[in-house]
């Protein structure tokens, strides 16, 4: 007999994203369907999904359990947002505006806008005001499905305020439902103080900071901004090479405007995964499909900034390549809180079919953060993270636009979403 | 004095929209914007709109007025989606699946895929069926901000199943608080019946269904598909002149995918609109530059058929036309459920500033539908139709990606969404 505490009943179409972690090529085209399905879970953990008779004759109840009932409901794993910048202070509203009034890039800079008006304002800000401001932004993205996400420090870009940012996560991640995979990304710009002198910003990451925030367990993962304007491949390599070295997994953002061999370095080097590929080379393309290294396909950035420059989603999949998809979060290329319109934009925008696309945001994207035995799909064994949607089929997740059809979301078996709210 | 039944105290950022009725060309870059707003309403209209100051010295408030404090909050007029066809029955969400899955039109059309799927779940369902259906969808409009929309019937496409929409939506007028303005639109497609036989079917709604419908005040635009495939620029002109002759005000869908002359024509006999515009060519555009007809762009379609063809909003704009935006909402081409996220397809599909993209879906769409006497901008003797929405400012409103922001909704003095949900 199995026990249970929790009980979601007669889902009309469960999606469950089970299968191969990851999942590649024709996986991809499977979302793991099943019909009227119930499933159940004890401490947070799934312990039984399948049809009604075996959860009858296989399930016991426990005597508080709760149970819910998903009659003309659609369920799917909870949304894993595998790329976020969440702790960062102030916005870029006003050079977003004037980008659309047609100031230039140049006259953006002469202003003084860009990331570093976004570092000085995460520099400023207090970790207590920063922690309460993605407290709110964490919300809504859980409002949206995110059950999980990544964050990357990256806008302190010095010792104190890296460290900062990242004690913001750990903060948060006691402090609300949304799993967090913290990574440290002190690579993800050259601090103004350091612009002339690349060799000596470097030091300070590969000595003082990468093993001190690793000594105090801040992140798991390290991440490296590879383009001829930020670190080269030689300055790639060494901070890479150093993160494998104090036990970082490895995560490289290439190929997004100057492809330099950012991933053919990635999947050498073994890493987790690489984001952008915006410019990705047919070498880099060749080099990717078949490895462990899953590629991090952000929509949302071509479509804010509006380039007609599309990631080749298509040619990734075909060629068996991971592909995961994400927010990329962030105030200045991408400020997009929805991992459903994120579904959405791979479908529009990168031609994914929907099956793709939901392997993408759920199974995939837990496997870009080695979270594939304990997320992204809904599997006996593994956390009890659910979505329940008010719509007639799956297919409805992309078909229905500029509407938020979840009602429910489950974190490790506790209703945290409900009515389409937060619950207290 | 100024007497008020309602208020609302301390707006951070009111945008109104007032101004020129419509908006062109330069004026469209203003959106009326007011720090500190306060707001007095009596019956369901504005009676003022200013500073606490005069608002003080000016304003009595009835013995049960309703307050409303909204600091912190942007507001803005509801918005008008200027281009639905609401009532429908049925999905093509597994027609759009197979779409993403590489099906071509003919394919499709072999299954027995399109339009005509949606024409017969129309005809076969009941009218009380199909008014619960389309309340259900208001209430998804009103939550992202719609307090008007425009409604076309067009999947009955006989007498009877036409009469059924246009009194489904009169009933809906009355059942919930979104404004309905009803267009017949008998001629948005030739039924299976009729295939080989135009003039008899154009013979129908000229001689029987455009006067019944005119006579039971069931409409109050006409609206016509002028397509090669659908009707031709002869058949545009005659149902139009008749649809005049008959008192209708006059909408037109042209230029979608082959220009014949519907935008020149439509201006030529005095249409309030036209619509889709994505092929207009040089000709249609002088034609409309400085006009009285309001170009109706949807870039939903673009989006939703994932096609890189967008209209020239821009250089519409710059030319002097009316520009306005909506949903078109309908399940074959844009199901599409939010003017927030038409707002933010304007700006980043079709390249418009946020000052355009609100006063296309304010002011400019109320003049598009003959009311903007009536809504459509903030300013005393209109409805009182507001939203407030929890942001920094008004430019977050296309700034901020993937949330509904819209905590408060107003319509008619009456508030009818409150934090985020429909209030019963």
């Amino acid at each position: 007999m199995i026990y249970a505490d929790a009980v979601v009943t007669n889902i009309s179409q469960l999606v469950t994203c089970a299968g191969e972690k990851p999942k590649t090529k024709n996986d991809m085209r499977e979302a793991g369907l099943v019909e009227k399905a119930w499933l159940a879970a004890l401490n947070g953990r799934i312990v039984f999904m399948g049809k009604e008779k075996d959860f009858k004759a296989n399930v016991s109840l426990t005597r508080k359990a709760r149970v819910i009932d998903a009659s003309g409901l659609v369920g799917l794993p909870g949304f894993i947002d595998c790329h976020t910048h969440l702790p960062f202070a102030g916005d870029r509203a006003k050079e977003f505006s004037l980008r659309l009034a047609g100031y230039t890039y140049l006259q953006l800079a002469e202003l003084g806008l860009g990331i570093q008006t976004t570092v000085e304002a995460t520099r400023a800000i207090p970790a207590p005001e920063l922690e309460d401001i993605c407290l709110k932004r964490l919300e809504t993205m859980l409002l949206n499905g995110a059950t999980t996400i990544e964050a990357k420090s990256g806008y302190g870009l010095n010792r104190e305020d890296e460290l900062k940012q990242l004690r913001v996560l750990k903060n948060l991640a006691r402090r609300q439902p949304v799993s967090i995979v913290p990574t440290f990304m002190g690579a993800h710009e050259i601090p103004p103080e350091f612009k002339s002198d690349h060799s000596s910003y470097i030091k300070l990451l590969k000595e003082e900071l990468m093993p001190e925030i690793k000594a105090s367990n801040l992140a798991e993962f390290f991440d490296i901004f590879c383009e001829p304007t930020v670190f080269n491949l030689d300055e790639t390599r060494e901070l890479a090479i150093q993160a494998i070295k104090l036990g970082y997994k490895l995560k490289i953002h290439t190929d997004e405007f100057v492809p330099i061999g950012g991933t053919e370095l990635a999947v050498e080097l073994g890493a987790r995964s690489v984001e952008h590929l915006l410019n990705i080379t047919p070498a880099g393309i060749e080099k990717l499909a078949g490895s462990r290294t899953a590629a991090i396909l952000l929509p949302g950035v071509s479509f804010f900034l509006m380039t007609d420059k599309k990631a080749p989603a298509r040619e990734l999949i075909d060629c068996g390549t991971i592909v995961a998809l994400a927010s990329d979060f962030n105030p200045g290329s991408s400020n997009l809180f929805s991992m459903l319109f994120v579904l959405q934009l791979g479908v529009f925008t990168l031609k994914m079919t929907i099956e793709e696309a939901l392997n993408a945001c759920t199974i995939n994207a837990a496997y870009a953060l080695d979270r594939q035995d304990e997320a992204g799909s809904i599997e006996p064994g593994k956390s009890f993270d659910l979505i329940l949607c008010d719509l007639p089929s799956y297919l409805h997740l992309a078909y229905e636009l500029g509407k938020n059809p979840i009602k429910t979301v489950i974190k490790q078996g506790k209703v945290v979403v409900e009515q389409g709210c937060i619950k207290e």
